[in-house]
């Protein structure tokens, strides 16, 4: 029963592609992260999710078009369709998304995070 | 699969207390509104709702407390606690809820919208 504010939950944390639990409700989370260069391709299964850049540039590949994104524009990526998050320069994204989704989907990578910790 | 644009969006009505949903996933909605004045006293019984503020100032009194929130901030009104939204001046929100939320709980005031719609 607090207030969240983005700015300051961004200055809590520097690393890249780690998202960090912000909100949790109906069984969805917030969460935030920063992000910058190539992320793996990957989908989830069963889950929809949303991006909304809060600062930078995200440019998302899908399978057979390209979505780029600026500070205040959202994207959701239906369950089942592969996507490769990209930024060039470090981007600040907010995610929607199931409390139980992996970030990677059942792809394991060197960016794989099992469980997003909360901020 | 098209990028949704907030400020965009925001320029396509001009109403208050009438959210316009522009996107769904994972059985909730995502909409915007544009609020001034005072809304009802109200609950959700089985409904978590975010409210994150894009522009101006949005005040959320609880029974016990107020939550004053300006752009860049969120808070989640957990279900079965009552709330009553306040704008001083226009104020421009973000909502995440589920789908079959009524915006005004059970009170039907006349301000109550039965069906948001997509905007």
């Amino acid at each position: 029963m607090k207030k969240i504010n983005l700015q300051e939950k961004f200055t809590l944390f520097s690393e890249y592609w780690t998202p960090k639990v912000i909100g949790e409700l109906n069984g969805q989370q917030v969460k935030i992260a920063k992000v910058k260069g190539e992320f793996v391709w990957h989908d989830h299964a069963t889950e929809d999710e949303l991006f909304m850049v809060i600062k930078g540039q995200l440019k998302i590949k899908l399978e057979d078009k390209e979505i780029e994104l600026t500070e205040g524009e959202v994207f959701i990526v239906p369950k089942g369709v592969q996507h490769k998050p990209i930024a060039e320069e470090e981007c600040w994204i907010l995610l929607f998304e199931p409390k139980q989704i992996k970030h990677t989907g059942e792809v394991k990578d060197a960016k794989t995070v099992d469980v997003s910790e909360w901020i």
